[in-house]
């Protein structure tokens, strides 16, 4: 199997990131990361990256040098209205034009401000100003425009600090912008698949193990994000990609129970997706995880065709008065027991009338742990009118990884039973 | 008021951070922010970070530039065992010096892998070869010693990239070992306020407008975070604490209806907090935020003490039977209206006992929007038996964002109705 490398680049992209929070330690930068990967989908690499923070002299000396040294800089932050946002004025200064009033810009502000009922102030205002000559970059989402100008044989983009805006800017214009000054960089072909339940280390093990076949020009490489990982497959150029699809077929004979969706679904958008697809309803009822099982679910547009009531049941009296599990339940093993997780299931889907239902009950931490069920513990139950699941396990992880990690594992119990995989899934091993 | 800028580092830093994840995107970068967060204690300031891939020529070349312009260059990454590992390599070419065995390196790396039953292989083994003259650099919890080297007037220090690894040996080793090299430093004293409801462009405004005497020698800053603002206060010397916290206390009796906390205290954190302290409970009923406000109250450990039920009700049939809202409420102005809202909390208060109720009611999106009622519309009540407050908002963003804001309004007005807060904040004339 192929290493993950940084493909050559043909095209020289160095990344300039502005602003005192990167230097402090007060934020971690993902925009550069973003960057990258977005770039990547045409055929660009990063040579360098560059951090420095609000100083105009700085600035300027940096755009300069690395100016010279690439055929594309982007500069990212600084376009803010305050005074600590620099990067219009360096531009400025680097390529020896007066900063003006940009009419494309001012006329952004303007129905920026006006649809939020904003007055346009003095600070918002600056945000106008920009180097004569300079291209201006829509902004979909935000009030600061970026730009872009060419010096030292460089095209030099600004972009600003908000990661939505820069991301939305970079879908909708800097890609197409950079694709047109540079139509020979060949963008790879890139499938990318997201799992839920499989470790990177082990699934990277399997792989070896049961391809040891497996060809150099497809490039396998991974994410771990959380709670799903990314699996990506990379070919580069056309020829090639009729083989990533056989190796794609092959791989999801193996993993493919895992395989949550391609591009970026992730687990509450296919479980809402097979429910309606389905046409069927899921209630939820939730102790330990407090609602994040629900307000996952509720975070899928329409999720309201498949999800109408949840509970969250934090206490004892609450689980018998919601849901009505009976005092009976609770007498042999408590709260954090299979017998409450199957009856908050059964109260559940009765009282919301859905036709499937998750119910989770266990101990976040960091208080509360016994020997014999110590923090981390979890009891789940899944299922329908028809049939009901349950099962322990034990994530011993802190509080918001706890409850993060089980509502996922709630979530792809539900995938799991409406695709009817039978197979147990390789975490009920794992967490034990 | 002085403006945010890196504290003039009296001893200059750089950071180098080195591999191609770090280039590809597939990583995120969280060590620099833990080396300049560490680093701040000791009053030390980053002023340049540098990311490059894993190319020995680049890396010599950007280390020979690096530390003709610091005292300390941090390098961060590749020591590990494996071929793309160049680091020590880099220095040896560096400073003109053969890479050798390492004694203490070597000792190192057979007790650790004895301590483990590891073979000391090949590759290990490789974590031993320093430049000659290196200063080793314990490392407690990782196989590879990170060392130091004096190169151009520069202190050379080479750490591990494993978050866990480096953050060990900043602690244990490195902190120190800088405090010896360099006695002057003078670690800030820093006062962090967070922030709900004010944006930072507008709280700058009226910083400047209220304070125009605000001393240079107390530095301010932001940090835009969603859905809280950090307001940080800094100051340099001994002697300037004092006055430090009379202008906190100045700017508290301006603000402090906004100020959720001090530190890192979020809105759940404190909301959980007074309710403890007033030995009251909380329920929620939700429709649009699908649960989000219970899972974020539910973050809080201890949590359980103050709330017991919440209900997700996201269909009119749900609200009516979870919570008993009467058919007559949805009538006049459907199910997102005051008349709904104030039945929510009012039949939530009442099922689940509890002392103070919040509920919920709007158009996330993206469907669902009217002319009366465009996506972003949300109708809030909240209180206890004594009495319900109740108010309307439009709050125009994306699905996601939308149900993160009202969350986090709704523990706003919570906090503020534990606290007796009067005066109506500004963002219910903000999202009208």
């Amino acid at each position: 199997m192929k290493k993950l490398i940084t493909p050559q680049a043909t095209i020289n992209v160095q990344v300039l990131l502005t602003g005192n929070e990167l230097m402090s330690g007060v934020t971690t930068d993902s925009n550069s990361a973003m960057i990258a990967e977005k770039l990547s989908t045409i055929g660009m690499a990063l040579s360098r990256k560059v951090t420095i923070g609000d100083d105009m002299d700085v600035l300027v000396q940096e755009m300069e040098a690395l100016s010279l040294n690439s055929d594309v800089l982007l500069v990212n932050g600084g376009l803010g209205p305050t005074i600590d946002d620099l990067t219009s004025e360096a531009v400025s200064k680097l390529i020896g034009k007066p900063l003006v009033v940009n009419q494309q810009a001012i006329a952004h502000l303007e129905s920026w401000c006006e649809a939020r009922s904003y007055p346009l102030n003095q600070a918002n205002r600056k945000q106008a100003f920009l180097p004569e000559g300079a291209k201006v970059i829509a902004n979909a989402v935000g009030s600061a425009v970026g730009f872009s100008v060419k010096w030292n044989d460089c095209v030099v983009i600004c972009t600003p600090g908000v990661p939505s805006e820069l991301r939305v800017m970079l879908d909708r214009e800097i890609l197409k912008l950079l694709m047109e000054d540079f139509p020979n960089a060949v963008a790879p072909s890139i499938t990318r698949l997201q799992l839920f339940g499989l470790g990177e280390s082990g699934l990277q093990q399997s792989i070896s193990d049961d391809f040891p076949d497996w060809p150099a020009n497809v490039e396998v490489s991974f994410r771990a994000g959380v709670p799903t990982l990314e699996l990506k497959l990379t070919t580069f150029t056309e020829e090639d990609e009729p083989e990533k699809e056989l190796w794609k077929t092959k791989l999801l004979l193996n993993i493919g129970d895992y395989v949550v969706g391609e591009g970026s679904t992730d687990l509450q958008t296919e479980v809402v997706a097979l429910l309606a697809d389905q046409n069927k309803t899921l209630t939820t009822v939730e102790s330990c995880t407090g609602g994040l099982i629900a307000s996952k679910i509720t975070e899928v547009p329409g999720a309201s065709a498949v999800f109408q009531a949840g509970f969250v049941t934090y206490s004892d009296d609450m689980k018998n008065q919601l849901v009505g599990v009976p005092d009976s339940a609770f007498k042999a093993n408590g709260a954090v027991s299979e017998a409450v997780v199957r009856e908050m299931v059964i109260g559940g889907l009765k009282i919301s009338g859905a036709n499937f239902g998750v119910a989770v009950s266990g101990i976040a931490g960091p208080d509360g742990g016994t020997d014999s069920k110590p923090v981390g513990t979890v009891w789940i139950a899944w299922g329908s009118d028809d049939r009901i699941y349950t099962q322990r396990l034990v994530i011993g992880r802190n509080r918001k990884l706890f409850q993060l990690m089980v509502s996922a594992i709630a979530l792809d119990l539900i995938r799991r039973l409406l695709l009817n995989i039978q197979e147990p899934p390789v975490y009920f091993s794992t967490y034990q």
